[in-house]
């Protein structure tokens, strides 16, 4: 179990899907049914040393990533976050205090922001690093929860914002998760296949194609860089949580117009690639292209 | 902050109420509104060093457990759970496969008990210990969410299993959660006010007497002991997962003829108190009584 996906692949194995599970594990998002509808939930877990360092940031900062996260998840669905429970291990010391008070203060500046109630928790403390969990529930909106999987061969794919560089910028603590533009998008074009972007452009779009059974072709000089981004970044650094999107040709042509978003690819029915600035074409992979091919 | 109920309350200033947030921070479940009805949720975080210890304990009952403290948070309020969302950090190293794989079966095996699908969740590695998250969703029964403070003078107290000594006995890892027990009852009495017993029966029946506005009067020599459980082990060793809960004078008698719990006491308008085995009346305190009055 290497990385996060092979569990999720090990957990769907392990999973009996029922009636009432629409969306399990693998997605931005899980999806229930319930008589009123369906319900989105997804759930983060940030930890000291792994998604933040304790010692060198603000600890509103820190509250805000661990919200900002989980709304990204919704986002990712075109869905509106409906309430958030926070659970928090809070390293022992003098600044314990200090620390759950500024943590609170990030997170719910945030969940305010959108209008998602903080409604419970667990606070604890221990002898260990911090670790923060949020857990969301969201409901979908207009045509329901947009998955990752309804991506189709000649799709275009856009992403909301320039990429890459996050960790220096500090933008992976900044960041407006996507609720806003996803559910405008939501209404007005018919969003194929959805993902944010945590771990890498390169990564999210092997995940659109592999759940969608396409492959994707990724044109280098069109993914836009952040500030301070190499080209490599911008395909293949994490922790942007912009959104990745695919969508029609017509639908694309009024993206496009509209300037919605940036257009850095297609679906196809082949391998996944990465096209280079000189045309040349690379087998992708989840951390950018296969150097021994270049 | 010392102490959780402290955050809590301070959580709870914060906190604004929204019209969708029925209960907020401070009950065994939140309880949002939503069109189709009223929905439970809760959360709780276990740590290795703190809810086991990851090199003494199989990992089957350490999952075991992460999903039957949230279990029994849905049945303090006689509900029913409805799915599960996990997070897990696991330490690195060898064994992290195998942890995870022991983690998800006794997580699983107990949620299948319950018929509570695990819908998602985030696996993390870090090099840090053992944590785990479980985030439950819940539906009420009968005539809705039982809160802890619905108690009122008069009432009499009762608990659905012997207290004490759950560390030693390892029941912290294989007790029931009283899921079936709450639905029951809770269709044959009027239940007052309910809570599960995490942190030791004399904390959680003054989290009762504060919620409800009045005073307990707890049985020193009723308070059934758990194998090899000391008469203060039962009233204040903490995670037994029984339940304690309220009701009137005459529901009490149909308990107490059908045998359903054990009765320890009383719901009053007074202070707090333990009345000892000798009849001796003691202030009552989240940790037992006050020594230095006997």
């Amino acid at each position: 179990m290497a990385t996060e996906f092979d569990f999720i692949h090990w957990l769907r194995r392990q999973i009996d899907s029922t009636s009432r599970v629409i969306i399990g594990p693998g997605d931005d998002c899980a999806v229930i049914s319930r008589p009123s509808g369906l319900q989105l939930l997804t759930t983060d877990m940030l930890m000291d040393g792994t998604d933040f360092r304790v010692n060198e940031v603000n600890p509103e900062l820190i509250g805000r990533k661990a919200m900002a996260v989980n709304l990204s998840d919704i986002a990712a669905m075109a869905g509106r976050p409906t309430s958030a429970l926070i659970s928090v291990a809070l390293p022992k010391g003098e600044s314990t205090i200090t620390l759950a008070e500024g943590l609170f203060r990030g997170m719910k500046a945030i969940a305010d922001e959108f209008d998602c109630p903080i409604i419970g928790g667990d606070t604890n403390t221990w002898t260990g690093p911090l670790v923060i969990n949020v857990a969301m529930t969201g409901e979908p909106t207009g045509s329901g929860p947009v998955l990752r999987s309804g991506a189709k061969p000649g799709d275009w794919l856009f992403v909301t914002g320039p990429l890459g560089n996050s960790l220096a910028r500090g933008s992976h603590f900044t960041f407006t998760p996507r609720i806003r533009e996803a559910i405008a998008f939501h209404h007005l074009i018919n969003l194929h296949a959805m993902i944010d972007i945590s771990d890498g452009l390169a990564s999210e779009a092997l995940h659109i194609a592999r759940e969608s059974g396409c492959g994707v072709e990724l044109l280098m000089n069109q993914i836009p860089p952040a500030d301070g981004a190499t080209p490599a970044g911008a395909l293949s650094d994490g922790e942007d949580f912009e959104l990745l999107f695919a969508v029609s040709e017509i639908d694309a042509e009024r993206v496009i117009q509209a300037k919605m978003a940036y257009h850095i690819g297609f679906c196809t029915n082949r391998d996944s690639i990465l096209i280079d600035d000189s045309g040349r074409r690379h087998p992708l992979n989840a951390t950018g292209w296969q150097h021994s091919f270049l």
